[in-house]
């Protein structure tokens, strides 16, 4: 979990503060009274030593405490900066409260007219949940490409297994243990990224007209994927930074029960869940599965974003934890390694055998290649090396995004601290219609998904997610572009 | 359509036969007879002109002449042989009469099973419709491979579009003009093979509960896919040669009408069926697309062995004819170029829109470096030759099949004389149960497909399917192997 810019420093607990410990209060003083603002530059060290008539030594030591409490970083040859976190409210006002009652998914349309408008030349893709392309191992990849191209001709004249290929799925089931589940790899069957993945599980676990309990607001891959199956979305609170909310979750499945309409499963994703970044506690994971246990609902989780935690180990999967042996994982390298492979897979517990024969009635098995290739990669050792620089790159540029949004929108704006993944979930001012948004920017070739995709009901009208993996000077002035267009729209 | 062995030759038509007519005239009767049976090696044109007094040019010109017919065929430095057909009775007896009752289809699990058993090692796979690797463009696809890995990074690192990459949806609409259809690159969405394609189309079309009209037999997929979209199938009689008897199309379209549960949409595969490897008319085509507007019908055009006619031009696909615009397209490269690339397509006319959305729910995108592999192998212009090779290659293979059946199963084993594609559907005696013959095959490491996959009756018990795209001598043992057991299990 990142730290909080309103957390008290450690200074509070000591009895006497030290000098440094001085120092630093005085400087949080300023930015709490917004004399710094987020995405300030505070003064140098030699000036602030100057300042204050200290030592070189105590600023250091007191902008490294800033620094611990996350409400300032450094910017290498450049100095010390306030937080974008440093004007956050709360995240409480955040939360969700959606209504109770389970819907189907409306806005297939909207999804299919952002398909065509991101081929526009010159657009900022802001909208599109994909990897930072300069962070991906692309080079190395092609290589590995050519070398199985041409020790596998298996590759291009078989099908495949319908489960996949066995080399990547051993990978799986090997990393998979970093998660804290004990997977086989004939546990594990291949699929087109994590949203066929979703779409057999729902298929082989759920029968039409069901209900499926999501947390509130949802990627819509997941409401899509619950309305394909003939399935409607129930929405549950879901906290900003901790996840789903067990007690709103409870109380929904009893309520469901009571109308005799029982919920048949709920999808969560528990490690930085999409759109918010949040993730949720070993002690709530365990609750979770107590409650799925109790109620006689399914667990599908989305661990797509699992690796992808900014600091500290992986967080385990919810298999990890007791009653956990029937969670569903659905999980894909779309976010790790490559999209453009549409390598994802999933571990079914009970329900493995349904779902490998309905991986065949639908698309009968995954290309080889990919697969093959992915497989090799993770062989050879080169992904946690590159998974290291890639949690260190989405952790940086999320908090520049975020820093820019507090600089560039209006001052009521809030943004989400996402602890992994590289979404930002921007709560707008009430009157800012973000479909309306959507289209103001698009005019100016900036790309962003509007909140109302992230539910089944109208809710998150004033929100907005944006993708946050990248992170340069052109998309500094789209941020700045948007928040002039929100200006202009509270004024209007 | 290839030439028939029972046609009756050229020369009963010219008043007086000439010399040539009447040598090929004997040889022709001495078959019949079964003096010569199928896979015989004829007398040597040097001992048929001995033995007849003639010269050695009319002895060459007889043979030409049973050649032309379909009879006899030649092999290099060998000489002419008994053709496989010429032991079998006509087609007619063939000709499928399946139950007017639509229902679902349950052979999934032996399906499944299946895709296990075929890993076994030192398998001959009989079974499965791959094509023949000896033949596809491997070495040229691994340096396609190669170079489109170094040259599109974002092959890699995007999704790519839901429709599919631009450079292969153009190929796909130029092709098609070949099989007589216009078609514009916007209208063709990309699908994880021809079975996504089917199933995507499904959807769009009917709503669950219905009926669709299929082949009889009908390819497992094609129920599969069905299934999947909660329909039920409704066989309908199909010609062994000439594709789905329309006259039992329209009464079955008709009756079902008059229960009150009409046809939504009638799957065909009027190029080279699978398994029957018919081919209906110009003229049949039309008339089923009248057929299907009258009766407000969709027609699901599955396409796959389109390319690969034995003789003769490119068959039509029916949306070359009137009224055949809302025709859906399915079709894919596996069967041409390479199954584990997974590249297929839908046309889809009206639906378009709607199938697009569906895709993008189901799978988002297909992978992007095989799209982009093949629309460069088409693009580069080496397909066509390609094509040539295998579509020869294949027609001898399953003449060599067929010969092999002929000479290794008992004398009243039907098999069909597909005119494309690498099928042979073949009919043992009555007492021959294909589930049973499959087990005691699969023990002596021989895979083939019983006829009852085929069929969502418990139909075509006694039939088989066997893939023919490949020859050797292993594989002529495995069929004489497979011959023995049948004429074992008459005898228990």
């Amino acid at each position: 979990m990142p730290a909080e810019a309103t957390t008290v420093p450690n200074t509070s607990h000591t009895p006497a503060p030290k000098l440094y410990e001085k120092v630093a209060e005085r400087i949080r003083g300023m930015i709490l009274d917004r004399i710094y603002r987020p995405g300030d530059r505070l003064p140098s060290v030699r000036e602030l030593s100057k300042q204050s008539g200290v030592s070189i030594t105590t600023v250091l030591d007191a902008y490294r405490l800033l620094e611990d409490s996350g409400l300032i970083h450094p910017r290498p040859q450049s100095g010390y900066y306030v937080h974008a976190y440093a004007n956050l409210k709360p995240a409480e006002p955040m939360r969700s409260a959606p209504a109770p009652t389970p819907s189907h998914f409306t806005r297939d349309q909207m999804l299919q007219s952002m398909t065509h408008e991101v081929e526009r030349p010159g657009l900022i893709d802001l909208a599109f949940a994909n990897p930072n392309p300069d962070l991906l191992p692309l080079a190395k990849l092609a290589r590995i490409i050519s070398s199985v191209a041409r020790e596998h001709p298996e590759a291009s004249y078989g099908y495949g297994p319908p489960s996949g290929h066995r080399a990547i799925r051993e990978q799986i089931a090997q990393r998979s243990f970093a998660a804290g589940a004990v997977i086989s790899p004939d546990e594990v069957v291949i699929t087109m990224g994590c949203q066929e993945a979703m779409c057999l599980a729902l298929r082989a676990v759920c029968t039409p007209g069901g209900v499926v309990a999501v947390e509130s607001p949802c990627h819509y891959g997941v409401l899509q994927a619950i309305h394909l199956a003939g399935l409607r979305s129930l929405e549950v609170k879901t906290r900003t930074r901790e996840g789903i909310s067990l007690e709103a979750l409870e109380d929904a499945l009893v309520e469901q029960e009571d109308k005799g309409a029982p919920v048949q499963a709920c999808m969560v994703s528990p490690n930085f869940q999409n759109p918010l970044g949040s993730c949720m506690s070993v002690e709530d994971k365990r609750r979770l599965n107590a409650i799925a246990n109790r109620h006689n609902v399914v667990l599908i989780e989305d661990d797509v974003y699992g690796d992808l935690g900014f600091e500290g180990d992986r967080p385990r999967v919810l298999r990890a934890f007791d009653g956990g042996e029937n969670v569903v994982i659905c999980s894909s390298f779309s976010k790790t390694i490559a999209p453009g492979y549409r390598v994802g897979w999933v571990v079914a517990g009970k329900w493995h055998s349904e779902i490998e024969r309905l991986k065949h009635s639908f698309t009968i098995s995954a290309p080889s290649l990919p697969q093959l290739v992915i497989a090799e990669f993770l062989t050879d050792g080169g992904y946690d090396q590159y998974l290291r620089r890639a949690r260190k790159a989405y952790s940086f540029n999320v908090g520049r995004m975020s820093e820019a949004i507090a600089r560039y929108f209006p001052p009521e704006t809030l943004v989400t601290r996402p602890s992994g993944g590289y979404m930002l979930w921007v709560q707008l001012p009430e009157c800012v219609d973000s479909v309306e948004l959507y289209a103001k920017a698009l005019s100016h070739n900036i790309f962003i998904s509007a909140g109302v995709l992230f539910s089944v009901e109208d809710g998150y009208r004033n929100f907005i997610r944006l993708s946050a993996g990248k992170w340069s000077p052109e998309i500094e002035a789209a941020v700045a572009k948007l928040g002039r267009i929100v200006h202009q729209m509270i004024q209007a």
